[in-house]
């Protein structure tokens, strides 16, 4: 299976060019899936609510995910993007897996960052798993990385690789994720932007280097910080259902739940 | 508050040798805590139960608890130790928590590492916190640390210190120890042993490095691979009560455990 990242520099507000950059990019790509940043059409830092849902799309009725869809049509592509979904009043922060056929499923953030939180309404979809020509993907987006409970409650079901749109603007991920790739034997995806946006209520500044980890927390490839990267590597997925660390040890069969109750205690 | 590692190479089998080792080190030692690694005092490579059992102790009628308790009194101490822990028919590869008047709490390893669920039985004791000088410490034991559930539910009971002893053969723990203190905002103290325990069944060689790691993920020290270390730092407790990561983001409030149930069902 041929998977991997486009880091890119999307422009704030300009969905149109940003759609372009994407599908020039991805033209003739050798691929099965391609993961992109998140918020990837939109930009990242709105002024606030109203601007992000102005910037907004219905998925169903978007003429970016229906151009996506014509390209991983013909090039028999499945592709993650971050997307700010608009549905009725409500705007999350979500990813869209696409394929052939269309929207495939939606991943609604569960963990807002900052100033998201003034922008967004949290997520409400389940940590769930898709398939994408056999192979079970599980999405995240971006500083769900922080809460160890994401990767390993997608791990725990199966998954085989996490993909992972970003807008990282802290540097404490990409070495985070080698340690959720090594306790949860997983492949994960983590597409990041670069550049900035710079707005006249603030700037944000984006930190590239989009990797690609292996089961073993094995780095694949990370990219530089501010260039522009398309990567593609192929893997085995399978890799992903040996859980073993050693003759005796799995790291799934050895898990004590009955020890754990305070991760899903609610106040 | 004063915390610090006591790395050395214990000698296998050698349990008042190797007791008299740590007492030296420790003598007037300017501390609050002290942790040691994994089975300090029995050595770790044992060729079976049979002999697992044999330089097992019950803690309540050890003379090295005696001796390590006096110590404790004498410099206002308390120290966290790897010991075989036989009670009955059962034997534990357990942490002592001992302070000025004796024994204050026994951990018993939940997640046993390759041969040794061949030498001991599964630990049955809940993750749960001690007060030491009024810090909330919880303890684990080397391989604990692949499962991001025993930090994660050390610290949602509210723990500042992680006590950590270890006997670790690979080398993937002290990286991902900082992202267990990123994550849950807490410190960490991993005593690891070095050298090796060559028996005629084979040999089993140590990684050292013992390490103190801050809230956020900074390493206060690494000791070398292959090396005696005594070190000790001040630290400020109360900092792993911060669990914001921004003004809008807080590590343990931000948690949505309602989308994590897969983490605690008990097949």
């Amino acid at each position: 299976m041929k998977i991997g990242f486009y880091q890119f520099r999307p422009l704030f507000g300009k969905t149109k060019s940003n759609l372009s950059k994407i599908i020039k990019a991805l033209h003739n790509v050798d691929a099965d899936l391609i993961v992109l940043p998140e918020l990837a059409l939109t930009g990242y830092n709105f002024s606030g609510r109203e601007e992000a849902v102005a910037l907004g799309e219905d998925p169903e009725q978007s003429m970016a995910v229906a151009a996506l869809t014509q390209l991983c049509r013909q090039q028999d592509l499945h592709i993650v993007i971050g997307f700010a979904e608009k549905k009725q009043d409500k705007l999350f922060n979500s990813a869209l897996l696409i394929g052939a056929n269309g929207l495939v499923h939606t991943y609604r953030k569960i963990h807002l960052f900052n100033e998201e939180k003034n922008c967004f309404d949290p997520g409400d979809t389940p940590l769930a798993l898709q398939e994408v020509k056999g192979t079970k993907i599980g999405m995240m987006i971006c500083f769900d990385w922080v809460f160890p409970e994401v990767c390993r409650s997608l791990a725990l079901q199966g998954a085989h690789i996490i993909c992972h749109p970003s807008n990282l603007v802290l540097n404490y991920c990409q070495q985070t994720m080698l340690s959720r790739c090594l306790e949860n034997s997983v492949f994960a995806v983590t597409t990041n932007r670069f550049g900035s946006d710079r707005r006249p209520h603030g700037e944000v500044r984006f930190t590239g280097k989009s990797q690609i980890v292996a089961p073993k927390g094995k780095l694949l490839h990370r990219a530089l910080s501010q260039r522009q990267a398309l990567f593609i590597t192929e893997i085995d997925p399978v890799q992903a259902e040996d859980k073993s660390m050693t003759a005796l040890n799995d790291l799934f069969a050895d898990r004590r739940p009955e020890f754990y109750s305070v991760l899903t205690a609610c106040e």
